[in-house]
């Protein structure tokens, strides 16, 4: 699929705020995966079509849930949750693309999970430091990644960890298990 | 057992400084069992051999781990993470004690678990509180434990995790499972 036609695909589902957050996750990931060795045009594909299910109804997502065999832990936590893996499910059975990596780098783009391939740990780090996010650490993930992309992906889930917690939000496992799976991923490097 | 005598066994088992904390948690935790409604004398036993094992080398922890039918993935953790269920396996064979409750608050007392008792609430806010602890934070952890068990709990899991992130520590699950488990049980009450 050329790029101009996912685009178009994906511009019906999102806001015009998220539309621009999609295109600056396709770029920051084209990038990511040239540097640290993912396909590009993988890297592309899952970055257009990430947030695909973010603004499909709360219901529908949870019936997708339920019914599709995701795992039901997922439905006892927030809706933010949710988007990833209904996203991955939605973007195979209503666009087509059938490749499982980049299903599984739009699936895990949120929580993340242990032992991420290359390609799940470029749109899970492009989702967080996109040229049009701003919140507090983001530059400093986004001066990392220009070296590590290991260290970059592991200050992202912990300032996400943070961000939940001062929130008083539950924490989706999978999101600790990115979190102890990264340490012991660069302990082991070292 | 009185209160003297597992004194006196425990003290053998610790530090001076160690055995100052135990006083600490000891005199805690009663006021925190009177206040929030669990068995005081329990809490005492417990608070009294909660850091049995502190102090016993990494490999015989490990190795009563392997051999005691204890979780294996607490090997692949920091050896803070130990010390309590082997305290309670310890605390078991080498004390006599028997009560499941008072064993339970003493392996539980560093990562709570999910749905702890009043008694593991007690012992595992006690430990963070007691007056000899001084880290950043613990003041306002205090003075939500004048009114508010669970509250109180849920700043002291978020602290520790916190802190475990600035250090770069693997946390292990039941850390987090806490954090959770605490933000539901609160949720329910409203």
């Amino acid at each position: 699929m050329e790029q101009n036609e996912a685009l178009e695909i994906v511009k019906k589902q999102l806001t015009d705020h998220r539309f621009i957050h999609t295109l600056g996750v396709v770029e920051t990931s084209i990038r990511l995966a040239n540097k640290f060795g993912a396909d590009p045009k993988k890297a592309e594909t899952a970055a257009i079509f990430h947030d695909y299910a973010k603004f499909r109804p709360k219901d529908e997502m949870r019936q997708i849930v339920q019914n599709e065999g995701l795992p039901q832990d997922l439905l006892l936590y927030g809706s933010e949750v949710l988007h990833a893996p209904v996203g991955a499910f939605l973007v195979k059975k209503e666009v087509g693309i059938a490749d499982p990596e980049i299903l599984n780098a739009i699936y895990y783009h949120t929580t993340g999970k242990e032992n991420m391939t290359i390609l799940e740990k470029v749109i899970f780090l492009a989702d967080y430091i996109e040229p049009n996010r701003q919140f507090p650490g983001v530059d400093a993930v986004r001066e990392t990644a220009q070296q590590d992309l290991d260290q970059a992906c592991l200050m992202a889930v912990k300032n996400t960890i943070g961000f939940l917690m001062k929130q008083n939000q539950k924490i989706y496992p999978l999101t600790f298990e990115t979190y102890n799976g990264l340490l012991q991923e660069i302990k082991q490097k070292f």
